[in-house]
């Protein structure tokens, strides 16, 4: 179940050796070629794992360490460059394999795009699945100058298969007008510009329900994430993704499965947002991994 | 056989290829040649522009579209390297002529010294006009190391012709001690540290009255806006920013002209300031150009 | 009322404003998405424009002004973000277009799978066509993890379309050892690791057919194009390179059309990548578009 | 006791010629070579020397000129290459004699090991002696990988000696579960994630004492400060920070010295790292000089 | 034999996973701790495999596969953050353990430093070892600022150790007067400026011989390395860099070891320095591991 | 005689304290107002000199140490921002006044502009004056966009002051027709594209001679000097450069003043260019400053 060591054969700090034995499994999705913007999300995944080295074991917000959790780091999939359909569909595949040894999925893009096949699998799995999404962007399009396979469309995508009441979106501050308005007429949640507050308020309605949670690091202010294809000013701080991953933590949610996506090393010479993004990773692991259920 | 300007607009997004159908015009003043630190903006207009391409056309904050406003965007003023004063005369003559047109003037510097001219020019229409000023900077030298223009006299010059008690200033956290002290004195307006908050004090008193507004994007702290000539630590965040800038277009003030000065990019490699700098253009253009009354 | 443009130039600088009367004509092919390694190549047709403005419209070397040929600058080509297929189709059905136009194809890529439809298209017009090819890369891959459409595989496409007797590559250095082989086999030219002595021996050989050249930027050391995807240690200076230009210039081969093709930004922040291709451009322009015979 | 120009040998703005009539003395401690993540933090004082130049004299938070205090700038103590004991023992005895001479040590790292030998001499003279740390890392180990003289062991090696009750560490925010724990048991204050708030209440606590306060640019979120060895998400803003500095100068402590450290400044390229030290380092003369009692 | 992953877990591309079969083994001595200059070789290994992924695995010069010669890549040593004597040891004794597994050594700094143990451990194996040594700087000080164990040394100390005349350096354009007159005094061999052309002429002197060779990047030109600590203008091209490793692996010489040292990654954007690094490394174990004999 | 601190008070490495007993001086000249294109050199002394302290202060070309040498280094002289002509003004009466005391004039620059003042005081004191010229660029333009203070006209002011036959240009590979027009009717010698060769045809015609000789960066290819404000591919090499100032140190010419100009680090992170230019300097005192005759 290890991949090949696409781009860099490292791992994420304190990963176990053994597949069999972890209960979550950390996988990278190398892809970036539908971004309309500024691509390089591919290389996201091995500097976030590069960068990991330099993490704390221990998490000062829950108390707890990464011993107490079991994870395996499989590698980066092996998606072929420049075909989206193919990519999705390996991505998909593998999901259903981790689903059904009853691993706590845990991926890395990679752009936006890759979280849909991911969706698509975990509701083969819990039909009653909400969706989490923080984000600077709707990211609700149906196509994108013609392309449907578009990081542009991930969560119009996943709505239109589970419903769109069963998605929320947090943080979000750009998208077309449209999808505004969609969104609203269909009962999709949208809290605009803030995260924590919102989620506090949604997140008992969601009590006992298996959730997954995809996060895009643009939901950070570029001022806390400069390292990403499309960067949009008036964003959350680092300290309210944290607090609102902690929140989540100790919800009475079910998380199911995570992301954390749209990390582009090339633009961010002080690898603040790879390191943002692996302690982002860290506290999904201690907070989210054992509250599956 | 003009392709659609995919990457490279030469042009900010959207803008209308007609001048005379036009309400609003975008034009750069890439003069850097007096500014006493780092140059560089003059490179910031053509940056703008060319990021202009990512934004969304559409405003969740203010629930407007591009299309709903026509602005013409007629690229950078061709303002001779090396001397200030020859450029100066160039901007005021080309902002008599645009307000003569009735146009609305949208500017993008260059060094803070480009606002003088413009001012200028509006006081020549304006009579009762007032400045609002958003900068981590006083800019009220009389001179700086011997000349008269620098980049850190503008709004001294146009508090000495407007009078002082018509030019307000936000966020200021810089200056020499002679520069408060004759700002208090004379009865200016400063509002150190903050914008937001002051500047809802201030905006009812300004009720009917044509406002010119010129924001110096160091008014952000270097993390929201690291590629600017000279940084300062201690400032406000882009989200402060934006929603100064939609309290007032929800305000009684009648804004006449704006420009967003000092966007130095070749000191930001992540390209943030840029395009945080082009949302606060898209902002000005959605919430202010059809405010001047 | 619309002034110069005088640092972002959308446009090559000194490009023609009338397509019909333009002998060549110049356009972006910004792709990416086929890359096995570093994308941003889709930006370099727009950076190449911009920086064009710092070139002296002159050549010292060919004794020759840009205002000696017409060029159009028709923009880029908007490709379709992460379809390969598509995106071939719409170069190819452009070039067809051109040529029916009868003027010369001066492109810019982007990844150097762009050539491909290209080349084909310039095959059907001239069926004695010979291909010029200066890179670090055989490029004679089949297929690259799979997928035929790569960045590996443009001069294999060619080979096969127009027998790989008609095809001679220069400077490489870098390729499987099957590709080498195949090459050796069935004929086909490649110098490695020079280009300006070779080509000298092969030019003659050519003498009145129609040639079409395509250049990687990659040829050159890492030294002289860091800003590139695959940077190769060991190629030829920048002064090479404008030598076997010119050397090209004075031979009494007929060249067709050619391309530049690689430039990514994002690697180069001194941005010499991006001069350097613009200055190739010139000397294309003036040593080769009317050589078409 | 101007020290050989080790890598530069420019001074701190403002700072007086003569060490003799001086107040206080700065001072650089360029020695990286215990780290275990990211070296560079033997350039930050002279980046940050050479980036003061383009502060204002004057500090409009506390209403002072630099004037007003004598400072003198000894250069960087000329440390020797890849020796941790010898450096301790050359900045140990350096400080010695500023205090035998009366002055207000103002030192700039380098690592934070650098100052583990100014606390101990400072308590040499000052027995009653407390500390004030900020820092995102506890820094409380006992050794690192075998190493007992490492930047993660200076707050421990203080705390043993001067009794953990003394020590007051503020922003934490990493650490291991061992040096909370210890920290707990054996009373020493720890304030996590924030500053401004816990300072508020432990300021009037150590009223009339001498304390010696110490600050690791990295107690600031990358945000502010991504030029440092080892970035941390969750930190706290430039604003905060600075209003921590001025909620110290406005108590009843006695400033008897301090640092601030870790500051690299190749992960900064925009260099606003080394602008945001130098004007903590403004705030701190004005704040705290002649606070010492 | 596999050490802890220090920085990052991955490999050179096409590793045996077996040490026991491998014919050589690749080890990284990530240490940096007594640069006089600009530190951050300690990251070199690591990014030196991250980007062997680009490689070809064929050599278009020497016409072999990585697939003919089986080396395992150990990772990294894990070196004592600041401690240059027990680095120093561990390495020693770990060359020894690889000499008596009668592996052929390929290293990768760190320092120059790091070369002197693996060569004292060589001497012990061959008794009539030769040095090999290309660097832009002769390494001859006895000490640096009055530590004997400085990156400015090793070649002193192996001259020291097994006669200067059994060490020969290539491409040498800095230096103390006092190194050079020592080299000539003592009968060491140094060519300055230049490589290949000397190494032609010393190569048949050293037929049979077994010889460890030591490349310091910065032998080659600023341009062609600049991610290096102390850059120096003047030096060789990557070309002929190359081809002086291929005239070695030509030669009648027994190459025993050798090591590439010295990259720095921080300092080059581009990453054209590690890039060229990983195909020097290729060509190295193409060309030279199979010649210990 | 010692200038205010402008940018950074550090000195060239081994500088003498003493103006009076110095045989040269050396001096910035931080102007960059007139450049067209990309700003920034006015940083280019401060950071050569920072850099400088990485250099041997022996060379090993020329066999000598700066000991051998006395130079003062005198600070920047600190022009007013975006005033030229005051500055040219400022240079001139310095210039005047190092004559007088019998100085040896080492410059830094700075934009190339700065360089004609500096060499018309020399005229005024060496009525048999020839220049040599070492650039990419003409610089031979009356005026650039109606201004006559401009980056690029220094060398035709010279030629119009001092007569064209006595001004011998190297290197150069862009201007424009008109400017080489020009210099071929009027007798100025131009060698385009190279240095040494032609230099070692000049120089024996210029025996005895008092010569200037003004050298801007930019001569060097962009891959040896990316940090200035406009590269130009095709230049030479850091080690043709070089060997040209040691053929002026061995030739019989007295060398009677030097400067180097337009080095911007800005525009180069490695900071090569930086440290070349340092090197470039050490090789100027130790070969010319004695040729004074």
């Amino acid at each position: 179940m290890r991949f090949d060591e696409a781009y860099s054969g490292n791992v994420f700090i304190k990963s176990h050796p053994n597949y069999e034995e972890s209960e979550a499994v950390i996988y990278g999705m190398p892809m970036d070629w539908t971004v309309s913007y500024r691509p390089g999300s591919r290389f996201g995944p091995a500097r976030i794992r590069e960068v990991s080295i330099g993490l704390e074991e221990y998490s000062a917000y829950l108390d707890r360490e990464l011993d107490e959790v079991k994870y395996y780091d499989a590698g980066d999939i092996p998606l072929p460059f420049g075909n989206p359909q193919r990519s999705i569909d390996m991505i998909e595949e593998y999901i259903d394999q981790l689903l059904a040894d009853d691993k706590y999925p845990l991926g890395m893009g990679g752009e936006h795009l890759v979280s849909w096949p991911v969706m698509k699998a975990m509701y083969k799995k819990y039909p009653d699945l909400a969706i989490i999404h923080m984000d600077a962007h709707t990211d609700l399009r149906d196509e994108y100058e013609g392309e449907p396979l578009s990081h542009s469309t991930p969560i119009k995508k996943i709505a239109d298969l589970i419903g769109p009441k069963n998605v929320y979106s947090f943080g979000i501050r750009s998208g077309m007008k449209e999808e505004f308005q969609w969104a609203k007429e269909v009962g999709m949640h949208i809290s605009k510009f803030d995260v924590l507050e919102p989620l506090k308020e949604v997140l008992p309605t969601l009590a006992g329900r298996p959730v997954y949670i995809t996060i895009d690091i643009d939901v950070l202010d570029p001022a806390h994430a400069p390292g990403t294809g499309t960067v949009d000013a008036g964003g959350i701080t680092s300290k309210e993704l944290l607090a609102s991953i902690h929140e989540i933590a100790k919800s009475d949610i079910r998380v199911v499965g995570s992301d954390l996506v749209e990390v582009a090393p090339i633009y961010d010479n002080s690898e603040q947002t790879a390191n943002t993004a692996s302690k982002i990773l860290r506290e999904m692991i201690l907070g989210w991994v054992q509250k599956k259920g």
